[in-house]
């Protein structure tokens, strides 16, 4: 039988936060200080209080607005912690532990991201968009079987999840020359993120191995895209402001030690990957993920079905010897399946737009403003699940 | 007869910090503290001490170890403290301000680089580089007369001239699939950096008026590249770690107000711009521009061969909303003129290493371990002129 918890909304067996899990998060209850936070059940365990009282040890970092002074305390730091907050949290922990209600409490952006990278490691995805944008004799890079290909994002756009995203304005292809035009083709891609939890100098490299070791945990991910704006301006160098506007991340991060039971192998490998790709075990998790609009789920994948893990990216990463640090943010890339039903976004799932999807009484190719996208996902135990909890946004029209 | 100070050196018409230039930067002495300074001939003025004695008033910010601080008190504290200074140093003001000597002084980072982009706004380079990467058919872009192109590079391997840059390793493509080495085709790129010193907010575009009014100043930058890692990785999502491994910018960031008098014209429009992409007057400045190997001058070009200004680029990279932020770092992307002499980059010089290029008694195609870069530049007015100093970097042999 699974462990339980003295808070019993913890203990039920579709709840996202059971004692298993004990996501990390940063919190607020009626706007005063902002400090980080663990999610259990229908409750947050306030981290900076249990400081304050003796429960717990961690030099202070509790107390600050965002979870990278933590993190970067270490993975020994890490465990002590878990090992702590579950001895605490269990049916016969303590119940004078320090909690607020969820319910009043404002989720703010749990870490500071210090840098923002996406990349692009489901070869589904990566051959429906690229028979979109460039036909399918060259959907797929040459490299793409070699490298997890990535580019760096804009950091100063990650926002929680709740924060309402703008439809970007931007340049447009017309007929007559380019024009100037809120986007038309906004779109979601629905991603697992992960936090880097440790750093690596200038001109270090990092194994697999070693890059796993780095990364703290997971969080939802959705990388709003505006394809029309994208289509215009990302060749040569890549996407730009059609990425620029938002990224929603969960408000939950996910921890590395709870996902650990979920370790799944990814998609089979079409050629052997050179030694600095290399893993000992299995990098990807089984995590079952959906997304919803409007609250009609549209789509069913796993993130298992991804042909890098993240660990594979940060290796990747520093391959160059670029140095990674703290707090920052790796999206895996949009996960798609096979099918319609299981693509992370609506340019695959429409077919660029060709094939609109029902919602009820409505259509869709891509989304309208007032829309709400909702990206969920969780790993199933026995008896329990470990779960992120929403990763939600509502777009509002654009500022013409 | 142009403005003179009491610092004797400050007066010598080739002089790159004369009482007109007045450049901000961090330094420490033996080890001490980092703190801001202004250079002016051979010295430094210490700002903090500055401070401390009363002779200015920076809310403390001169005492921190990068420039984020001061820069985000906006622009009348900008001008304050330069009339401030400017009196102070001129010939006829107060010897008893605190200086430390250069020589004797260790310069860093003068910025905490928030985020890094770079843009790609001259149109030789643009066309050179198209060629050599995708044919003359395809060589520039269809939107790069319209727009700005730009992506998102690695903030974290910003580093200060004078810093090693360690040869990168990296995937190079094979004749039966991809190679695990050290890159063969080191490159420079010749650039100017602008640092961002407002804020913009998410969802907020600014007007390119606006953003001149946000840029602080400018540095030499040097985008250091590894052409066979871009041109296996780059398409479609752009260059990754072909440019992570390092990025040196010169110490001194040289403040719009010293450009003001050195305003110019760009590059002849081929078509009208979108509206919000117009500047109701010239932001590019003429400064000249030098790059060597080895202390052999190997080209001369001039910033407003440019297509885009900074001021362009930082309204473009606003227009989706993405929110802009102190410390932000775009780069100018490499500065070419029309002739071999006046390229930016060995890639074009050498025609993508098919012509070599003289050095002494030596040949090179592209960067050999060794081999120190230097770049240079400045603007000339009547007796004296503004410069940048050295923007400079040796490269060391790979880690394999």
């Amino acid at each position: 039988m699974s462990l339980k918890s003295w808070i019993e909304a913890a203990n039920a067996p579709d709840c996202d936060f059971p004692i298993q899990n004990l996501p990390y998060g940063v919190f607020s209850v009626g706007g005063d200080t902002r400090r980080c936070g663990v999610a259990i059940g229908d409750r947050i365990v306030d981290l900076a209080a249990c400081e304050a009282q003796g429960y717990l040890d961690a030099a202070g970092t509790f107390s600050a607005p965002h979870l990278n002074d933590f993190i970067a305390l270490g993975r020994v730091k890490w465990e002590e912690i878990r090992s702590v907050l579950t001895a605490l949290l269990a049916q016969d922990g303590d119940e004078n532990v320090p909690t607020v209600a969820m319910s009043e409490a404002t989720l703010h952006l749990p870490i500071r991201v210090t840098e923002y990278t996406d990349f692009y490691a489901s070869r589904n995805h990566a051959f429906n968009v690229g028979v979109l944008f460039r036909g399918p004799e060259n959907a797929l890079p040459a490299q793409w079987t070699h490298m997890p290909i990535g580019y760096n994002g804009r950091a100063s756009s990650v926002v929680v999840s709740g924060t309402d995203v703008i439809r970007p304005m931007g340049q447009l292809k017309g007929d007559d020359g380019p024009i100037w035009s809120a986007s038309k083709r906004l779109d979601l891609e629905l991603e697992i993120g992960a936090i880097v939890g440790a750093t690596s100098d200038m001109g270090d490299r990092v194994s697999v191995d070693q890059a796993e070791q780095m990364i703290f945990g997971y969080v939802l991910l959705n990388d709003w895209s505006a394809r029309d704006i994208q289509a215009w301006e990302y060749q040569p160098l890549g996407p730009f402001q059609a990425k620029a506007f938002a990224t929603t991340i969960s408000p939950w991060v996910v921890t590395q030690a709870a996902l650990e039971p979920f370790r799944s192998k990814g998609a089979e490998r079409q050629n052997p990957l050179l030694p600095y790709l290399h893993e000992s075990r299995p990098g990807l998790y089984d995590i079952n993920l959906s997304w919803s609009l409007n609250g009609e789920v549209l789509s069913r994948t796993n993130y298992n079905v991804m042909y890098y893990s993240s660990a594979q990216q940060l290796a990747h990463h520093a391959s160059s010897g670029c140095p990674m640090r703290v707090g920052d943010l790796l999206g895996s890339g949009t996960i798609s399946g096979p099918t319609p039903d299981s693509t992370g976004a609506l340019l695959e799932m429409t077919e660029g737009g060709k094939k609109p999807v029902k919602i009820g009484d409505e259509e869709r190719t891509f989304i309208q403003d007032g829309d709400t996208i909702t990206l969920n996902g969780y790993a199933q135990g026995d008896g329990y699940r470990v779960g992120f909890g929403d990763c939600t946004g509502t777009v509002l029209p654009a500022k013409e």
